[in-house]
């Protein structure tokens, strides 16, 4: 998508494929830079660090991550140490794995002396596999915002639609287009009046930084409220639909999203506001029924909700190396707790939007759009 | 309550009257600093910076603030002018509109020589109620936690009594005690085990900032999440009562509190918690049925949504002036937008707590406790 006007993804290769681009997502909005990641060990520091983050780009990261390795020590060893140091960084997105599965299947019985080449054709498959994922996910929900906004009572007609989203699930979680952004993007450029409500999502806060930074490059009109605000703009009539993205959905539809996806969808049941849920299918874990019971909840530092990053005030002018700012919010002394995800009972879903189409959020939903899919898995 | 061992309150008279102290709100949980007020035009700015806040707070506030207008011109038309400054200042707490009431019916028969004295004694009268009400809300509080706790299955009596808190209603917010937190204070004092979840309560963050200020410096255990955590911790058992206050209760029960809590409210149904809000009765707006369509909702600066203070990081062992700073969190360029109530539905009340006593959250609850100030108000 665009940044300023020039077209960008979140993850390249460099050097022939010596190393691999991303964007530091650690310092947006504020400043806009990328890295080169060189080594196994610097492609998993960069998605513990959230340098890189969102459930699909963290799968690229992961594929070219091994990459990186195979191409230091091609062995089967090397191989089952990076496997291991790559997966434990993030417990809660399941594209981690399936990625870092493919590659290794992909590689296994290969020479050791293919086998790096082999990993970066992978890699970038399931990157421009993403890709058009993500763009047909952009499709699909287009079609029923289109029916949703045309489905208004008269005197709402001539307002924008107006979609609530929470954290980033854009282009910079994926490698373009993103997920529950895509069909933003696609009603924004199809000439769509559309207005976005950004959730800020602590203790993170991409929303207010990435989402906002997205939808304000590309020139999506949209406002950032705080998460308390959003079931009080639904109570009013101001919230058309919400769209969000997911780190892991169960076979029976239950969505595990970023901290406060749920609080979202109560709001949304209780104001009979449609909530959409938009996934490439890598983001299905066939093996779990129960989202509540059976998804790991990653519990991240402290720290996250004690304290919070920006741009120091009065720099708005100059921003420069150094105008970046970690500030206390709690008193010395007080604990924070700082679970990552929630879950959300496929209850209160109304539909999942995937790359094949729109399904209810059901065991039967998703086994009619990927019966292949759900056989090859198990 | 306690800080550091020494008793306070958040407002008291100074040089007999002539001014009013307060705790500068603003500056917590990172500087504790006291403010004199010796003008009415003071005592407003005071309520609309937030120097002082609370609906309890800001009706003892305005009270003084007629007090202090009245010290320097006694006169009809000096008293009218000040009223309104006041009561202008915040548009949704109703307390304050009962308070100025209150002292304007004292005074407006006087003959002007009385009148400052006159303000002075009733303002003291309504501090004086205040402290007593939430004290009484503490007792009835408790009570209810006791049966809760006790009425908890057998593998959990031994896990302290898991409370969750929105916003600031505890003694900060009051004169003394606080009516969401009172309860927590008498529980605390009686020895009861005890844990809160604090809120942090964005945009002001007055759970992270004011409420973990209260409970570290009177040493009850609690630990600080983003808003977006409860609905996780309440799928998961962790909260055993939730307990908010109040800026506005309808006479049907509707209850209009801190943007957010509504989601609160929303997730305690979902998962069969119950939900609790201490009220005294000067809260309560018996001219007003339907919360949601008839509470005026202020609307603050986006500026608390874009920006966020706190304390410059690396300063813990050296807390001075000047070591507070403000951040920027979103990029230029994205708009805010700040609604700072929502209203929770009586249907999604267990009950409310009161100075009289526990009443359910419905016109015949309220009408059953305060038959008596019903007839008066209307």
């Amino acid at each position: 998508m665009n940044i300023d006007g020039k077209a960008w993804r979140t993850i390249w290769l460099e050097e022939g494929g010596r190393s691999v681009g991303v964007i530091d997502q650690t310092l947006l909005p504020h400043r806009f830079e990328t890295r080169s990641l060189a080594t196994v060990e610097q492609a998993a520091e960069a998605i513990s660090t959230m340098v890189v983050r969102g459930a699909p780009l963290i799968g690229v990261s992961g594929a070219y991550g091994l990459m990186l390795a195979l191409q230091q020590d091609p062995t089967d060893r090397a191989l089952a140490v990076a496997f291991e140091r790559l997966n434990d960084t993030r417990p809660t997105a399941v594209n981690l794995r399936w990625a870092l599965e493919r590659v290794r299947q992909r590689v296994a019985s290969l020479p050791e002396s293919q086998r790096a080449e082999a990993a970066q054709a992978e890699a970038g498959a399931i990157a421009e596999e993403d890709v058009a994922m993500c763009e047909a996910i952009g499709d699909h929900g287009l079609r029923l915002f289109q029916e949703l906004a045309a489905a208004r009572p008269a005197q709402r007609q001539n307002r924008p639609f107006n979609v609530l989203t929470h954290c980033n699930a854009g282009w910079l979680a994926t490698v373009d287009w993103g997920t529950a952004l895509a069909p933003i993007y696609k009603a924004h450029r199809s000439g769509m009046a559309i207005h976005v409500w950004v959730d800020e999502t602590r203790p993170r806060n991409q929303g207010a930084s990435l989402t906002a930074f997205e939808l304000g490059r590309e020139g999506v009109p949209h406002t950032v409220i705080v998460d308390n605000a959003g079931g009080h703009l639904m109570q009013h009539g101001e919230v058309d639909a919400v769209i969000v993205g997911t780190d892991r959905t169960t076979r029976s539809g239950d969505v595990c999203n970023k901290i406060g996806t749920y609080l979202k969808a109560l709001a949304a049941h209780d104001n009979g506001v449609p909530f959409y849920v938009a996934l490439p299918s890598s983001t299905i874990d066939w093996s779990l029924d129960d989202g509540v019971a059976e998804i790991p909840i990653e519990a991240r530092s402290a720290r996250e909700v004690t304290h919070i990053q920006g741009r120091r005030d009065g720099d708005a002018s100059a921003p420069a190396a150094g105008d970046l700012a970690s500030v206390q919010l709690s008193p010395d002394g007080s604990a924070g707790f700082n679970p990552a995800f929630d879950v959300t009972p496929a209850r209160l879903v109304t539909s999942l939007i995937t790359e094949r189409g729109v399904a209810a959020a059901s065991e039967a939903g998703l086994k009619g759009l990927f019966q292949d899919l759900r056989r090859a898995d198990r």
